[in-house]
């Protein structure tokens, strides 16, 4: 029985070839940013006040309208099914019974609507970005909202992406099975040319909340909210994305 | 000879099965907090003071009357009997030389009495918790007084209980063997409904100070005053109960 | 393939001998400024700003009359010859590629006239020292200019010798392969008597900017501005000079 | 050939028994000041100053009337003799080809008429403690004197032995070697009724300057320079005495 973290990396690292035990564990470059996060993580320390009634807890946190069961949420993260051959649905049966978000990638093994139907019950928002072809763009976003995606996070920290070393030297690829590209055909880049005009217009083709993420400054979390952001999501990409970047929590 | 404390710990750990040797050396969860007090009172300096007559030196403390030879305590803890086939008696035995205070934990192998009977002049406090069943808590209390016990030690950290990965992971259990419970029977769990409201009402029910250990906030150390405790036991519980809070000392 | 800064070093690890390996990697004495360097480099941390168009970046950088690619330069390092039969050229045609700044040691295994013929149109600054032998010293700024260097890169932390342990463990020798020496005999040392005033002479015997490199303190600096030095290049030689001195970045 | 410090150790190191290896390199209790005394060292940083003449360099200094080639002395390290069958008379021969002080200790091999009759250009100072037997104190101090050395440095941080984990472990003795103490019989242990007041009479039985050694904290530099103390030695016993006091620099 696996019931530490470390044992469960342990067994997942024994059965994961190279290419995709690096693309899980590893950051982009130098990993400095992962190892920031994971070492700012354990620096944070909890205040515990004690003979406090805690027979009864609520945890239950509202958000765009659903009740979940806690105010934790499952990131996005691609390809699932790359590690399990039912990878996005396992994941988002188990998001379901715990009654929370599940944020579903962009980049799924699985297409939007794919997942809309298996887990119709399941909250979920759709991850997306800026695409270099905006019809595209409007498109996907339509799509979410159509299948019953209950919020749009755009990512905003990959307009280049992270230089993940590790990925390069296993010749690590895996954009064919990213299947919600497929209709899309060449134009499917992230956008080098999006701003925060972008936020602006993307919440107008939809009507369904759209959350920042990838924010990492106060600037930048000001300018999000005046374009008319929905919710800021201060996120590193895991350390995936600009390695140098600042740890998540400080 | 092992004089080295690391010296005596690799020859236990070596004596030891996995089930007992991770329940007394190990943590809850991620071991976080016991890192941090061990790495903390590391840090701690002594600022030596010299060409001071030490020839004659009183390090005798008065504790609730009693007179110990220095100021330094033996914290509870559970089943010294897994450790050795006389375990709490030996414990005790070693005290009593010392002329110190024994803290005895609830979860002992032998009964409140029995160990009262065996070490009749030994300086003993009785750990216990406010228990979901009033009665018996008030019954617990009671049995330590008349059996001599000096003061009781109220343990505010555990109204759930620290999750112990490695006692889960090889499967650990002592409960039965924790004597003082047998009587009983099934609703002896600690209360998840305490509050500083139980420290007023268990002061009314025994005669001998109430210490209150696990205490880590400013804000609960002036509400366990507030609530008549006659002294604060700093404690993170040695790291065994909310991974993630402060070290005891800083 | 070799992406990783890691796996480079240590494929250069393997091939190289012990006397060029400690010579290329280790620093003076204890490697303490060395270490220092690493780990204030990588406590930096990048703010990023986002929802910028980044669709045209225009990184180039004007110095002293130059345009760079970007602001970035190659510092200057002796006998690149040790490492490859071809080494300074080589490392003179990657940097033209770049069209970036190389700074030419004057301890390089080719000459000052060599290189600039190979690679006229590189811009290359020429590194060099305050050496007892002023006229010497004179002598190699003007063939450096006459040969087109676009400035002087004046070390000044070098009028001892940091002391390499690594080197001397090894009798690791170079000197005589240090071929722009080769003219000037015997009277070659770095002055130990050099000041500030020598600057100001060096200003007056060529026509082109000079650089001051190894500055490590604000009272150097203005020192440095004072005496007429065109740029500050902060540097503690890679740690290889004065052990003990602070890290260029924190 | 040995140069670096690193490499002396490793060869040293396989040469000594476990008994004389953990003398040499260990500390007190658990090593917790040893520790911090190179960490804090480590942490000095030297802001290097250029481009100033250092062809003509002077580090001497007076001290006590001495001329030293660099203010730099040897610390008092008893029994030399254990590790070379010449040890005292080959680590003077040293500190007096440097020109600098041996502070010799009272636990040397060889006595402290025999150190002076074998060097008498050395500048040599006694470290002693005050004992038990004050008359024996007096005698062992005006030895010194009549001796020709120049100080004396008198231990403050020995009243009680530090606890050496490591020479228990290893049954480690050597006090019948420390041939100084042989005239003295049985009563020659450290004083531990010792004041400031011994220091003001041990100024009264020498003409020589006395040193106060092992003081770590302002109020005792204070005492010390009252009760007529000539300099101070902060010094925490190489971490070999107090394991906790703090590191010497900071």
């Amino acid at each position: 029985m696996s019931l530490l973290l470390a044992d469960i990396e342990a067994t997942a690292n024994e059965k994961l070839d190279a290419g995709l035990r690096d693309y899980l564990n590893r950051g982009a470059q130098h990993d400095v940013t992962l190892e920031a996060n994971r070492e700012a993580f354990n620096r944070l320390r909890i205040r515990p006040r004690y003979m406090v009634d805690v027979s009864k807890r609520d945890l239950t946190a509202r958000l765009f309208g659903d009740t979940l069961r806690a105010p934790i949420c499952v990131s996005p993260f691609g390809l699932n099914r790359r590690f399990h051959s039912n990878g996005e649905f396992e994941t988002a049966k188990g998001v379901s019974q715990c009654q929370t978000v599940m944020v579903v990638s962009s980049g799924s093994g699985v297409t939007i609507e794919q997942l809309a139907e298996r887990e119709p019950l399941l909250v979920k928002w759709f991850q997306m970005f800026i695409y270099e072809d905006r019809v595209m763009t409007r498109d996907m976003a339509q799509r979410a909202e159509r299948a019953g995606y209950k919020a749009l996070v755009l990512t905003v920290d990959q307009n280049t992406m992270g230089l993940r070393y590790h990925n390069m030297k296993n010749a690590y690829v895996d954009t064919d099975e990213r299947v919600n590209y497929r209709p899309y055909g060449v134009s499917k880049e992230v956008a080098r040319d999006a701003t925060w005009e972008d936020v602006k217009w993307l919440k107008g083709v939809v009507n369904i909340p759209v959350v920042i993420k990838g924010v990492l400054t106060a600037e930048d979390s000001r300018l999000a909210v005046n374009a008319g952001a929905d919710a800021i999501f201060v996120s590193n990409h895991g350390g995936r994305q600009l390695d140098g970047s600042p740890a998540t929590v400080c």
